[in-house]
């Protein structure tokens, strides 16, 4: 009986958050702001990544960081030094994922005033941060190539929920037994649609490719609205 | 308000959970089972170091294996051929955690009759099975060195509750920019007194270090009883 219970409020929340993060998406939508949500395990490679990203996309876009972490606060101080672009450290107080009133309010504190593109880097975790919806735009997840190519099987509803999935460190791929072919057929299984990239934030490699699907979906994004 | 409810909820779960595993320690000390659960990111090796320690600590002890996964069933079958060892499979169901609950059922499904040591591997997760009691004797923390060395200053429940620490894949450490040493301060931080081995699991370095560890541990543990 204990465990029904504590189901059913589990569910209350989830499907009341998602309901609520539908909210966030239509007034980004009308503010015009383009909101990507980063998600990964810890240690995935997310904060170097997002580093190359945003000067690949920061001539183009005006550009705003959102850095989630249950404690510390290297990350957001090494976005704003490598990137010049405003950043703002959330700490989740223990969380293990960010629900749509955390998104808003880390919103709000940001200032999405004059904002093309905001990017949240959510908890490192590749379970809870999945069934939270934001509210974002779109969801980027990272599986980078030392945690191995079987992941997507194991980790199946962030898989699913995700709109694109980076491969990243690609520059140690000769370290490790792991097949890009193996990723991609584990994602395909779980969501058929979802492009891929392999991109190594070190050497630079891949993330071009990554910058110009991003320009294409804001521009659908902006013709849509 | 609908904040506070829920991090009461949430408070009352983990109070009772932690309680009730109390129940489960207690259980296995009377049966001489020494439980080891063993937590970690995904993809940061538990299974492969898993099947090195048993390989090691298998002509001494009977060994059970219960394998905690959100979906699939690749580790069981893998840690089976590989070491001989009777492995339990559990889904958890979507869960990113164990309870003390999941963990006992899943006792009284391997069974414990005969058995020295009962290998628990968690889901793969750095935040939330931390939490969790589920009633081992000790806890086993991984980090893999592409994780990155400043890990357990942004997951630090998970660092604070470890009585062990183990740096695995040291084999890559020539392609990674990762201290040993800085790992090691971050570590102490937290947890000032928690032994630290550096460990490969496919070269065999540091595993039997650790393997002795965990002998005079199970070895102070009969002592006790």
């Amino acid at each position: 009986m204990e465990k029904v219970r504590v189901v059913e409020i589990k569910e209350d929340i989830l499907s009341r958050n998602n309901e609520r993060a539908k909210e966030v998406k239509d007034e980004l939508a009308r503010r015009g702001v383009y909101y990507l949500n980063v998600m990964a395990s810890p240690g995935s490679g997310k904060t170097t990544l997002l580093v190359e990203l945003i000067n690949a996309l920061k001539g183009k876009y005006r550009i705003g960081v959102i850095e989630a972490d249950i404690d510390g606060d290297v990350d957001a101080g090494s976005i704003s030094e490598k990137t010049g672009v405003s950043c703002l450290q959330m700490h989740t107080a223990g969380a293990c994922h960010i629900t749509y009133q955390m998104s808003w309010e880390a919103l709000e504190s940001l200032g999405t005033d004059g904002l093309d593109l905001v990017i949240l880097e959510n908890v490192g975790n590749l379970v809870c941060p999945a069934e939270f919806d934001t509210g974002a735009t779109a969801n980027l997840v990272l599986l980078s190539v030392p945690e191995g190519d079987d992941k997507p099987l194991k980790y199946p509803l962030m898989f699913s929920v995700a709109d694109m999935v980076a491969i990243t460190k690609k520059d140690v791929l000769p370290a490790f037994d792991f097949s890009f072919e193996a990723a991609e057929r584990n994602v395909r299984k779980r969501n058929p649609d979802c492009p891929l990239f392999l991109v190594s934030a070190k050497t630079g490699e891949g993330v071009p490719a990554l910058a110009s699907y991003l320009e294409e979906k804001i521009a659908e994004y902006r013709e849509r609205r």
